[in-house]
């Protein structure tokens, strides 16, 4: 295998400590549907074998002890789906297992140039057979429904019989509640009916529904062997021969996943795979070619950051949703983690991702909250809201899925976050028919949220009451300083299309027309000139929210490393009372907002939150290091952004296991672009302040930025802006 | 049946309407068991039967869709048992159904002055057959197990066979779960397991168990009929015989129920029995008669008032648990409406009912705490204090059993509550022993908590963060007037009887004085001296909270009518956000620490917070009712005492089906003699600011103070208080 190991994550031993962290990090997947990174033989007592297509969810009922109105009856829980990769493999009666078998010279490498996961190793059977296994599969990122294997044996010692079965294996569940707010769900029922199965031609099919939800969706697996003389049992697709000393056997698996969306599924397949593995191959790693042209950040000077960084651009890129009815969820489809749920991690992490590398997906990534709008907008009649949108904190089908409001709906600032995203989007790429046709339709809902929800007070100032702000170790909060000043810019923003809509010849959507018609503008202007932001004159910093600054700070000195995440260890209550942060949030504010403050404020914020931020969330390190880097810190930054860039590759939350930290990986591509390189928007226009950490020796990354690529190249003499041909 | 309908809770039909509602209304208990006024015949198909010991509960596993620290993993049910007063009396081969048979004169009236219900009516077969039933009931007030009930047939038509089975009905469950936070479980098994059942001799019993929680019952039945040359078949208990036009049967029904604490409950149950119906009835009205020489409060001029005070004092006389291991429920034991739980409620509303006519029974209330002292203590620490003791916001056994913290366990003022109540029960008796003996161990526990939890800010004032008052529309504040205002009490108390026990030979038992050694009283003094009162300078009234003031005022005028009450039309989230009470909080506190305020302070309260109090919760129009009578708005406090002394005897809010009101029913004895009569206690002595309502000639009522005891007769033209001898 290849030496190039920047491009490839690997491992060169069976580790059950490592295991189920590598199913998560080697899975493959193209957005639509995706292989954890499991073998093919399945049998691995702690392994979590899964396969999923995004979008596809059973509802879980919620259950209360006390419910109130409009609390959600369901959650919707990313289903595993029947195993379609699955090869059981015999020799003189004996069944491969990874997990007991005799194992030797084994590797395995995701390399991340192409998408490809390769696994080989040797197997020495009981009665002294030996073999060579060598296995590929990658999920097509052209042929959205593909998924192909080929699946290698070549004997080299012993004689004897052997089987092979490729198969669907419809053993498979999702993983189990744990006494984790993040994770599992206990369904009491399987959330998959199997409607038909069996073998047409050579096509073995399985024709599901989830339980409940009613999706339907399809399995679908053809095999071809190289083998002559070829003794394949057609009920059972079990390969059944003899072999001796240099048999070698070559096994296609192609898979077809669909969630029924198609009529003529099995035909568009069966053309696909006569065009051949090597065909879909080659431009499944054209595709990844081109992409990583786009994005790929090289770093020089540091072999584990480049490799890092490489593992969670990989990640970004393979996970999300790319047809506008989907999104990325907070753990890609690498794992069942927060149930396969979407939230604002999509927005203001990894969306800036795609705005400068890869704008159709930014695209597609806001269709997503486009096409959910009616949802959101039934959930703020829902929520008592006379007018406007409430988006769900959590959610796959648009609809909320949160249980415990006071860190779920009460989360307000998605609706922001979102109008961020659309302000981000339209910045980089000047797309204003996007803005048309459906971005002002949204702005204009969002926006209507906060007129009716928030409040003139009695000294005039608006305020916002009762939301949890990014940070959720405060809940239920008036005035949270991270929601007003997103709210503000979001309705300048807003109010600012308004105008140009006015000066230009407008081809407004019809629905965006008949909103802005009964929108009040006045008002919002009064909002944004009002908008009450809590300020401390002792400390000359931006409070949290309201209440924020009078609780007692947490006692630092007395709580054991073992008591991190806090969340895990104290009740709510505990955490509320206390001025701890989970992560980022006034620091967050200022990161988004660069020129609504000084620097000498940015630092006094930074310096006092700093102290008081456990970082227990994922969102965290990535934020505080880009700040740092702005003010001037830059070993700091350099810290945090190892951290940041790490926490996957290296398991640093030791729970790689329930999938990849999607938000966070997209940070460690912030670190470098928002903090190393200093890139901010100002005035519209792209910006750098450009620094290098001083063990790099370089740094280079592409931007795409209104219809422009350019290069950026930090080396530790001089920074390099190049504009590059589109 | 008699006349004097001041004392009699009485039916004339049998209607659908009302029949959960007097089910309710028409229990039998004492305190340790109790009978729903269901009927003896039990085939209602609208009707809930209920058996119920106090104290009795079975585990209800909690759900929660996300799980933090220290979230209760079970609730406590209070269990609906095996039905002991079942008679299945036939005719001809028909059933006699008080739903579906030919009823006449049917009257029913529960005998409030001796606790007894009745029933009379005629049945009149369909073979044409009249006989004329009559049923008697009564749970024992002297003999704790014991239930009697008498039940007399007299045919006078037709004639042919008849059979009656007096049996135990194990076919009673608990009601189901609703769609209303309030109201029930679901269990997903059968929360009673039979042990054993049989017939011994003559006695009929049944040995239970709870199936998760374990704890064991017993339910024995003995019958006997005045018919001579009886057929009653020993194995089923169905007695079968031939009638006449003039037949006449009488069934003694002898019922015991325990929990399983004594060894020779059988032997003890027949000795009871060989004593006769008429001794065990005229012990038990001999009970009552002096209960009422204590506790009667007798209003002239007003007779729906005069019967509801009564009935409102006969459920919680004998709802009360009198053992000290046993508490009142919110609904008694006459419905299921809170799972049975007790609350803040006992302390605060009907606590001092028993303080003034029935010191003994306050006492066994607060010993309940202090036999839980060890379950809060250990929720204490669940919580994060490292010291003192945090009672459960609902509970039985006392542990915490509210699974929905903002509303639930983050009142922590069920503290302060409990503290209060002792401080009253003290006050009221002079009970130093019990002081020594459990109170100041309690006292000490509670104030420790709030040592751990309160904080000085940088300012220097003791802050309470992050707790609930009693107003549930607010939740999650910060320094709740009401709650530091209860503290600051608290802590003062105990100060003083610290220094009461250094004047005298303390006598302190053994864990209190270990307790006083470490207790930080110097801490404890700069705790009083700064506790932090929210209050506003511009309004000049207490802020509910640090942020109440800063929210937007409820739309009441675009709020109909049938919004009400608030909390199961809107979010918590809505409510949250705006300035609405579902009751009092400030002007409770005012009510209970009367010398801290000044009459014109509480008059700016009272009119701010009662514009925007709902009272959507039965708590609350008795403390407005009072304070509108010490403000000398004795109209409106008139209408607030009609409001609360009416809320079961009619219904008001539809809700009686599940049980009754207690603490509201304690708020209606309070609103005579706290409202109307203005009993305070200021610097340790009674004190009246006695008032009448123009509409009523007089009213009067006992109270026990220090040992003396004194009758308070007020009329339009004076005053009277005599001292008794007693």
């Amino acid at each position: 295998m290849s030496k190039d190991t920047q491009w490839k994550y690997s491992e060169t031993e069976i580790n059950q400590e490592d295991y189920l962290k590598n199913e998560s990090l080697m899975t493959v997947s193209n957005g639509y549907l995706s292989l954890r990174g499991s073998y093919e033989e399945g049998n691995m007592s702690y392994g979590h074998q899964g396969t999923y297509l995004n979008g596809l969810y059973e509802f879980h009922d919620l259950h209360y002890g006390e419910k109130f109105t409009a609390y959600p009856d369901k959650s919707q829980v990313m289903v595993n789906l029947p195993d379609p990769k699955t090869v059981k493999f015999k020799v003189n009666g004996e069944s491969l297992s990874l997990e007991t078998s005799k194992i030797s010279s084994y590797h395995r490498e995701l390399d991340l140039r192409s998408g490809i996961l390769k696994r080989e190793f040797v197997w020495e059977t009981y009665t002294g057979a030996k073999a060579k296994i060598c296995s590929t599969r990658f999920a097509s990122s052209v042929e959205k429904h593909l998924i192909c294997i080929k699946y290698e044996i070549q004997f080299y010692q012993g004689e004897g019989d052997y089987s092979i079965e490729s198969t669907i294996d419809t053993n498979r569940h999702n993983i189990s509640k744990e006494d984790d707010p993040r994770i599992g769900v206990e369904f009491n029922h399987n959330p998959i009916v199997i409607l038909s199965r069996g073998l047409e031609d050579e096509l073995m099919f399985l024709n599901g529904e989830t339980y409940d939800s009613k999706q339907k969706f399809n399995v679908y697996l053809l095999n071809e062997y190289n083998v002559d003389g070829i003794k394949v049992d057609t009920e059972t697709g079990i390969l059944q021969d003899q072999f001796g000393d240099d048999t070698s056997i070559i096994l296609y698996k192609y898979i077809w996943l669909d969630k029924n969306e198609t009529r003529d599924s099995k035909r568009a397949f069966i053309a696909l795979k006569n065009k051949g593995y090597r065909h879909a191959l080659d431009k499944h790693s054209q595709w990844w070619k081109q992409q990583w042209e786009h994005m790929d950040v090289v770093i020089k000077g540091d072999k584990l950051m480049q490799k890092a960084i490489r593992l969670n651009l990989y990640h970004l890129t393979q996970n999300v949703g790319k047809d506008g009815l989907t999104n990325i969820s907070a753990k890609g489809m690498t794992g069942e983690g927060y149930e396969g749920h979407y939230f604002w991690d999509t927005e203001i992490y990894m969306l800036p991702f795609f705005v400068y590398t890869n704008p159709d997906i930014a695209k597609s990534l806001l269709m997503y909250r486009y096409n959910t709008l009616e949802q959101a907008r039934s959930r703020a009649r829902q929520m008592g809201h006379k007018q406007g949108v409430l988006y769900p904190w959590r959610t796959i089908n648009g609809e909320e899925c949160s249980s415990f409001f006071p860190a779920g709906t009460a989360q307000y600032h998605i609706n922001a976050d979102i109008a961020y995203g659309i302000k981000l989007y339209y910045e980089a790429t000047n797309d204003w028919k996007f803005i048309q046709d459906y971005g002002m339709e949204i702005l204009l809902e969002l926006a209507n949220l906060w007129l009716d929800m928030g409040q003139f007070d009695h000294q005039g100032r608006f305020c916002i009451h009762e939301v949890t702000g990014p940070d959720e170790y405060s809940c239920l909060v008036n005035n949270n300083t991270y929601t007003n000043i997103m709210v503000k810019n979001e309705i300048e923003f807003l109010l600012s299309l308004i105008e140009k809509c006015q000066e230009e010849s407008s081809g407004l959507s019809l629905k965006s027309m008949e909103l802005i018609q009964t929108f009040e503008v006045e008002r919002a202007k009064r909002v944004i000139e009002h908008m009450y932001l809590a300020y401390d004159d002792t400390l000359k910093i931006y409070a949290q929210d309201d209440g924020f600054l009078s609780k007692p700070v947490w006692d630092f000195a007395e709580t054991p490393k073992e008591k991190y995440p806090l969340l895990m260890h104290y009740h709510p209550l505990t955490l509320y009372r206390h001025q701890v942060c989970k992560q980022a949030d006034v620091v967050l504010a200022e990161l988004l907002q660069p020129t609504m403050f000084t620097p000498e404020q940015k630092k006094r914020d930074f310096d006092y939150y700093e102290k008081i931020t456990t970082h227990d969330s994922s969102l965290s390190n990535c934020i505080y290091g880009i700040m740092a880097a702005e003010l001037g810190d830059l070993e700091k930054s350099y810290e945090y952004y190892m951290k940041t860039a790490k926490t996957d590759i290296e398991d640093v939350h030791q729970n790689a296991k329930d999938g990849i930290h999607a938000a966070n990986m997209a940070g460690s591509w912030l670190g470098i672009v928002y903090g190393f390189a200093g890139l901010r928007i100002k005035d519209g226009e792209l910006t750098f302040n450009s620094k290098i950490p001083k063990n790099w020796e370089e740094y280079s990354f592409h931007l795409r930025f209104k219809n422009q690529v350019y290069e950026i190249k930090v080396n530790q003499n001089d920074v390099k802006i190049i504009e590059k041909n589109c």
